[in-house]
């Protein structure tokens, strides 16, 4: 069996680190010479508490978390925290407030509607999602307990270039699943930042939630205790078995990304990884971009052939030349090219260069 | 540094047969030569489908589930499963019964009370739990939606011989987190089944629920969509992104066991490594065990030395002999020894071999 790798475009779960799987295959089978698996290990024992508190470290190191938050290993993806935000501070007389740019932020809102009212603050639904609304188009309710966002819509291929800017004392949450650390994050006009660790930081099956203090012991507390965020910030995510073996390579993955520079240095290298193909989808008038320029992820690049007939067959030559997953999402269709912080250069080389040979045979 | 193994007599996160950790280290790096580690497939692609549709077919195939139970493999452990089972099926005008044998248990109903009425059927916590109790001090409710009890208690070193009887037509859940598949179970008389994967199944962060469809379609529907095993049910688990690593790891358990001879031998084995303990420390008079005879664990065997100050010594020369976990829980103290399934008869030996040593030297 070949043990040669190919260059894997997916959505998420997504390419991690080369070397980041090296360490994790050693750590499998012995944790730092404790002749015990990272897997295996008890997670009250010191072997993995360090590991715990290195993640914890480094997430802190890396994106300069202020003291006023905590920073929280959960479980559930995404999805969970898609109602434990709303099920924690909102209730049924109270306004929730969304900006919609996508199918996730969809997700979120329609979670959130069980809890108590919503506000569409803003909307590419209009044409397809393919562009980041305006500020000036921006509709806040009057005093909305908080303010969701999507910051990297994978679907659409389209990532908010900054921060919106919410009123003045409304908590801003994102869902940062699939931009997190690919770039520097202002966690201080963030209240909570919240993030499924597998695209940009690890394996699925472990959350990032960076949360303001204020927030976690403000939010409901006649929940289950394990969707009570107190819970899991008074036991430093330890109330119940964490994913210990998701925590590790997170934790790896951040060591990782600060050998790279960090976060500054990392958001650099994503550019330029992103304009090569971007670059060449401009000049290109075979293939077309579906995001709208000012609105382009970095992340995500989503693109369309000339006919769909075409798409698979690109998608099907791709996929020989050792690209693979570059299959659109199935509610869009056409291609898309992921490529997180673990896609190299040579991967994003790789891929213009067959764009640009498929081109000379089908154009 | 090392890369030799020590015993590790862990609770949870626990031991894992080496060859498995082996084999997860190749499909780390590459699964099945399709050129894309295991952790970083898309849960959507046909290769990470195989690896979920594997690890439900072996489920089925050992323990013999019937047609109309759905395996579903969720996020959050034992933990949440507390607080689902209740939120979908208990009502506040509703009674669930519980059965308590532990510190687990008692967690289960604490979070069953916030939903609805909960009757205790039995306990042994007149004398620390340090039994199971006899079918003949069962007081059940008159019509509970549900009943609840812990197949092994992790902690006080006990576990059910053999399932208790619930009346007629009340829907039986067990969490069998920490003797799941260490011996036969007999599905069909259990409406749920439950486990967190960190003792007997594999790596912590996935939770095996063997479920009855009709419970399925009958929970609550006014719930967060994660929060309805329905949602999970009708995606065979792909609702959203599933801990796929996690996964991957329970499947090749499954297929350990499965290459053991399935649940049988199994049992068959661990009574054999438990005999060599409790043989042990019923000749003993410097050592004794802390759970009733016939109430006895073959996964955790749970005993005190004659002094707190010659445990912590035996605890500290067991480290230095490479038997690793033995401390008992904080809540309890003494010394726990853990033997899942993958823990095998040399390990068990050598502590047996050990502890004769302790008492010629201290006895």
């Amino acid at each position: 069996m070949t043990t040669e790798r190919i260059y894997n475009f997916s959505a998420g779960p997504a390419v991690l680190p080369e070397e980041v799987i090296r360490k994790s295959q050693e750590a499998m089978w012995n944790l730092n010479g404790s002749g015990i698996g990272v897997m295996e290990h008890s997670h009250r024992g010191k072997e993995f508490m360090a590991v715990a508190e290195r993640a914890e470290a480094l997430v802190r190191e890396l994106a300069a978390v202020p003291a006023d938050h905590d920073v929280l290993f959960l479980q559930g993806g995404a999805s969970t925290q898609f109602f434990m935000v709303p099920m924690s501070f909102l209730t049924a007389d109270a306004t929730a407030d969304y900006l919609m740019t996508g199918a996730w932020s969809q997700k979120a809102l329609a979670e959130a509607k069980r809890f108590g009212k919503v506000n569409q603050v803003c909307s590419s639904e209009d044409k397809n999602f393919s562009y980041i609304p305006e500020a000036s188009s921006f509709k806040w309710s009057e005093r909305p307990v908080y303010a969701h966002y999507t910051s990297n819509n994978t679907i659409f291929g389209t990532q908010w270039a900054d921060t919106p800017a919410a009123p003045d004392g409304v908590p801003l949450v994102v869902d940062a699943s699939s931009d997190i650390f690919s770039r520097p994050i202002d966690v201080k006009k963030h209240a909570i930042i919240y993030a499924g660790a597998q695209k940009n930081l690890g394996p699925s099956g472990v959350t990032l939630v960076i949360m303001r203090k204020d927030l976690v012991e403000r939010g409901a507390s006649n929940l289950p205790a394990m969707l009570q965020y107190r819970t899991h910030a008074k036991d430093k995510s330890l109330y119940n078995t964490p994913p210990t073996f998701a925590i590790y390579v997170v934790a790896e993955v951040l060591e990782w990304i600060k050998g790279q520079g960090g976060l500054a240095a990392v958001a650099k290298h994503n550019q330029a990884k992103a304009k090569v193909i971007y670059d060449y989808l401009d000049a290109s008038k075979f293939f077309h971009g579906t995001a709208r320029a000012d609105s382009r992820s970095l992340m995500n690049i989503c693109f369309r052939g000339p006919s769909e007939e075409l798409e698979e067959k690109f998608l099907a030559e791709a996929k020989k030349r050792k690209l693979s997953g570059l299959k659109g999402h199935r509610s869009v269709g056409g291609i898309r090219a992921s490529i997180y912080n673990a896609m190299d250069q040579a991967g994003c080389d790789a891929l213009a260069h067959f764009m640009g040979d498929f081109l000379r045979r089908n154009g």
